[in-house]
C-alpha cells in the first residue's frame, strides 16, 4: 500500500526547504526547482501544494515565526535572560532562520502583504511577552525593549557571524535586558535559592 | 560662462537622489533613469559618474552612512540617550535613510561586498561610540547596546511607521539605554567631580 502524504506535512517541508533555500541564496535567488530538490519533491509537488512562488516564500516567512514562537512557547526553570537568548541565531539553523527574517525584512517595507505578516507576528510575540512579564504598562514596555534587543543583536549576527559566537551574543542580550524591572522577577528568586 | 560642476558635488546629488528612490521602490525597483530624473540629470550623467548601477546603489549605502556619522559627530549639551534618538528613524527624510539600511540588510546577508561595507560601518560607528562613552571594556559594551538598541527599534518603525511616532521611539530607547553604566557619565562625574 503507498504512504499516504499527509498534505500539511509536505507543505511544511516544502515551507522549511524554502527557508534553507532563502537562507542560502537569498529572496532572488530562491527558485522553485531548487527548493523542490531540498525538500526531495518535485517542482510539480511544489506547485501542487502552492498556488505560485510568492506563496512558497510566504510559506518560509511563517515557519520561521511558527519556530520561534514554539521556542518561546517552552517557558523552564532557566533565568529569564537566558531562556530569551534562545531566540538569538546561537546554531547555524537559527541562523538560517534569522537570514530568512532579515531578507524579508528588505522587502517588506516595500511590500504591503509582507508587512501585514511582520506586524502580526510583532503582535503575537508582544502580547506573549507582555503576558509572560505579568502584564500591564512597565512589562509592555519591557517587551518592547525585549524585541529591539533581538532584532538588533540578530541582524548584526547576520552580517558578521564569525564575530559573534554564541556566548558573545548571550553576554550582550544579558547587558541590556538584565536592567529590565519585570525581568528582575526570576533574579531575585534565584538569589534566595541556596548558593550552588 | 557655462557653470563647472564639481565631480564630487554631483555624485553626492545621484547618491541622494539613489536614497529617496530606494527608499520608495525598494532595491529591486531601483532603475538608474528614475534616479537621473531624481537628480535632475540625465542617465548618461549617471553613468558618467559611476561604473555601473550596483556602484550608484553602494554609493546611496554609503551616503546613509555619512549622514548618521555626521549626525553622531555633532555633540551638545543634551543628555546622551536624546543625542542617540537623533539616529532612529524620526522624520520622513531618516525614514528614507532607514528603509535604505534595512534594504541592504536583506542583501548583504547573500553578498560579500556588501557584507564590508555594513561590517566597515559597525566598526567605525562602535569605535566612536566607544570612545565617546570614555573607552575600555564596559564602553564597547555598552557602544555595542547603544547599536543594538538603535536597529532593533529602527527596523521595527521601518515595518510599521505609523504605530511609532518619534516620542515612542525615543520613549522605548531611553528604557533600554537609561541603565546602561557609561552613559550615567555625566551624572557620576557631577558627584565625584573634586576626585579629577
Amino acid at each position: 500500500m503507498p504512504k499516504r502524504v499527509d498534505p500539511l506535512e509536505r507543505r511544511q517541508t516544502i515551507a522549511a526547504a524554502a527557508v534553507t533555500s532563502i537562507a542560502r541564496h537569498g529572496l532572488d535567488g530562491a527558485k522553485l526547482s531548487r527548493i523542490a530538490r531540498l525538500a526531495g519533491v518535485t517542482t510539480g509537488a511544489v506547485t501542487h501544494y502552492f498556488e505560485d512562488k510568492d506563496e512558497v516564500l510566504l510559506a518560509a516567512l511563517e515557519e520561521v515565526c511558527r519556530r520561534l514562537m514554539e521556542k518561546l512557547a517552552e517557558p523552564d526553570r532557566r533565568a529569564a535572560v537566558d531562556q530569551l537568548a534562545d531566540a538569538l541565531p546561537l546554531d547555524s539553523q537559527s541562523l538560517d532562520e534569522w537570514r530568512v527574517w532579515v531578507a524579508f525584512w528588505g522587502r517588506a517595507a516595500f511590500v504591503p502583504a509582507l508587512a501585514r505578516v511582520h506586524r502580526a507576528y510583532y503582535e503575537r510575540i508582544e502580547a506573549a511577552l507582555t503576558d509572560a512579564l505579568g502584564g500591564g504598562k512597565s512589562a509592555r514596555l519591557d517587551a518592547a525593549a525585549i524585541i529591539a534587543a533581538i532584532d538588533g543583536i540578530g541582524t548584526r549576527v547576520c552580517l558578521e557571524p564569525e564575530l559573534w559566537p554564541p556566548e558573545r551574543q548571550r553576554a550582550l542580550l544579558a547587558h541590556i535586558l538584565s536592567p529590565l524591572g519585570t525581568l528582575q522577577g526570576d533574579r531575585n528568586a534565584d538569589a534566595s535559592a541556596p548558593a550552588a
